[in-house]
């Protein structure tokens, strides 16, 4: 009898404190994965469009989207992490340490921070540090994420609890800037707005005015293009209901993409200090997105300052709505990100 | 009171004449582009297709397609230009003046040329000649373009009337072709028709014979990937019909990937006479095209001739019907443009 | 009169026996169609996905996956081969010669190689041998395929018949491997599966799992990007029931993504030796895959087996059911294919 061939992936009690996971399957970047993400997503930001920008900045050439290398180092870890998860929970102390380039090739590993048995004893709570690594073994990005998994075997012993402790936000001197980012000559003609650090205030809140329809071939083309397997993006009869569940980091493209409008000089994502997919994202949502200053930092890069952001994906209401009187997300609300940004000073 | 972030864009009054307008967000060019254009449209024509035919003709390779460029430079102009535009009135005097090259970054600008209030006093056409230059600051493209602009304040005041005196078609000594064009080594075999420039005769209309349906997603992707921000594009709910306009350059670039068959010798645009989007068109269309020989002339690159056409898209009536009786474009008729293209002698 | 400048491509009575037909619109690849296949299929075979993994294994750099160059080689060919079939009838003794790597120019040829008037005298069955070759003049791939064509002209005169003698698989010594191809540092970890040659058996039969839902938008861009022009796929006024029929070439590619879970070390198709198109494919379908191990062989690679596999795509009934009881396809049966691939041993 021949071995299994196909692998139904781990559930909670296959995971252990301390364990590292390597993912599968590296991916090799090229001017496609670019074209692909700026045909996706109304992705505009200058320093990731121009290689002639981004060389007035102090990089060799544009990056490859700050998110473009998140989801594809997120992707790789599916099969391992979240494949039988039940929710995907949340996201902590992300950190983007160098840009993503054109020939640059991504592998990723994850390492297991924490775990805890849910009261039914049917599943468990699993936090993973994921790091991604480029061809020359530098870690390009690391993020914790925690997910919700089930047990194979109600049965099986739960595991000592450990709950990590994560920093709610991060420290802005703990944020890595890309070696040689310089804003002194930033060019705010070509960048497509006037607005620097010191314009933004905290506590001051964008409505982004535009928004986009989704349909299931976009969604379905950039979850592939990450990699990311889960079935319930791709297999309509995988839910009850026919409907394709929408991978949570294309509802965070999106967003990321609309804030282009406000936020034009929010160049680089460097930072992210959490995150909830508030509710399910299906085709035919308008997307629409606001953002509200949560901090801002000076850093040691010339000419560059960091924002602290709240980006806030909905279906469609009010802007600046986040909460019902309850503390719960409203029904509109898909998704609340926070992350730190540079900007020129 | 932090300033606002967000622009809602020019409006009629805040246009001057002679005013020159840089418009935002350069791009870099790479076989991302070029492999998306031919995924989104059955574009075949074969000097961008392989580098080694462009090459046989004088090339250094394969340029990125015409229309892929013109995309790209009239996407800039969008924020800048059309964002209140009520409707695209008119295209004329465009030059194709050097073939867009993999990594080339380009960056687009207009001068307003004309400036003409309406007499409802509520809105205004506006003429600027966009043009797009690479790196070097060399121009590779300019249109003239037209279009209504709704006034914030009806009361602003009238500018002077200036209305451009445009050229109803570019003389063929006008062109500018590109350094070292040669079709003396033509492979008509390899181009796919055996067509030359003295095979088609002034008059002589061509039918396209095939069809393409059109998706949501695919205009999206298509329009996104110029970075083209027009809501209407996207957005369902921004028109009370809750359908998306299709980008009027969506149906120029399949409308001219259908003329191969029957003008695959049409290698290159090298100017734009006119044009005209005659009805607006939505997903589930199957566009057809069909041409009219307009004019011929020769050129002073050896072996390269020129053909002026008409080619005229089709929501899929009986191909050569344009104008209804009181010389009204028939509901049909989606795009009357008239270009010049490069062919072998 | 101008002559006609549409072809209406050629019909039975058009082929004579050794015609070698060149076929229009050479292609040469970039990054970008790498990123589009892995956008459009849930493709993962590392050693197409990552330069580093390919290198590994003694290649340049990662190819183009093996499918894309087979879908280019045959769209090259639809204009003149099978523009007025009435049906793809099967493919035999495919073979991929060299890889295709980025910066390759395609261009293809076919020779006819059997000519079969159908008894009703209004079509013939066509066979021929296609062959992709790159700049260098040196043949990347060739398969033979055979389609039903319409006759012209009901009464011109049947050729005389000849059925060539195909292979029903390829002999293992027949197929050629990759130069410098070297398994013997495989990485199974970055691979995804520990699945080595001698882990599966003949006769096995692998369900791999997972389903994707194909939409309208996806399959155009797919067959457009091969440059494929056959109508049925783009035109849903073509076919009398409104839909678009997907280009069999489609399910093939997502039949084989699909199979890397279970067959992740399947890492190269080198020989193509049958396949049939069941049933047709329209869009909305969920397409589903399982393989049967046909045969295994070694090579003369270092660390480099072959295995033959049954590789068969369904619209989403259960697993391993292929004929009916009178020995036909059932209906969900959308493709049998029959192919060699290469696996660590």
């Amino acid at each position: 009898m021949a071995v299994p061939k196909t692998s139904a992936g781990r559930f909670f009690e296959d995971y252990a404190l301390g364990q590292v996971i390597d993912h599968a399957v590296p991916r090799t970047i090229s001017g496609g994965e670019r074209a692909l993400y700026h045909a996706l997503y109304p992705a505009r930001h200058a320093i990731y469009s121009s290689d002639e920008f981004a060389r007035a900045c102090g990089l060799p050439a544009a990056p490859l989207d700050d998110l473009a290398g998140f989801h594809l180092v997120f992707g790789k870890s599916v099969p391992d992490i979240s494949i039988n998860a039940v929710a995907n929970l949340g996201y902590a102390e992300g950190r983007f340490l160098r840009p993503v380039m054109q020939g640059d090739t991504l592998r990723a590993s994850s390492e297991v921070i924490g775990l805890k048995q849910n009261s039914s004893g049917k599943t468990g709570v699993v936090w993973v540090r994921t790091r991604g690594t480029d061809q020359t073994g530098a870690c390009v990005m690391e993020f914790v994420r925690w997910v919700m998994v089930r047990k194979r075997d109600a049965d099986a012993p739960a595991p000592d609890t450990v709950v990590p402790d994560l920093a709610k936000a991060l420290d802005p001197q703990d944020l890595v800037l890309p070696e040689g980012l310089d804003f002194t000559g930033y060019d705010f003609a070509q960048s497509g707005e006037p607005h620097r650090l010191a314009d933004y205030e905290v506590g001051e809140t964008i409505d982004h005015v535009d928004g986009v329809t989704v349909e299931e071939a976009e969604h379905m083309l950039a979850t592939r293009l990450w990699q990311n397997t889960a079935k319930v993006h791709f297999d309509a009869t995988s839910r009850p209901d026919g409907q394709r569940l929408i991978y949570g980091g294309h509802v965070i493209s999106m967003a990321r993409a609309l804030s282009f409008n406000g936020l034009a000089n929010a160049q680089m994502i460097v930072g992210l200090n959490g995150g909830s997919h508030a509710n399910p994202c299906f085709a035919g949502t308008t997307i629409r997105a606001w953002s509200e200053v949560l901090d801002k930092a000076e850093t040691d890069r010339p000419g560059v300052g960091a924002l602290r952001l709240r980006l806030v994906a909905t279906s469609g209401a009010e802007p600046f709505q986040l909460r019902d009187a309850a503390g719960k997300y409203r029904p509109e609300v898909l998704l609340d990100l926070d992350y730190w940004a540079l900007v020129p000073v």
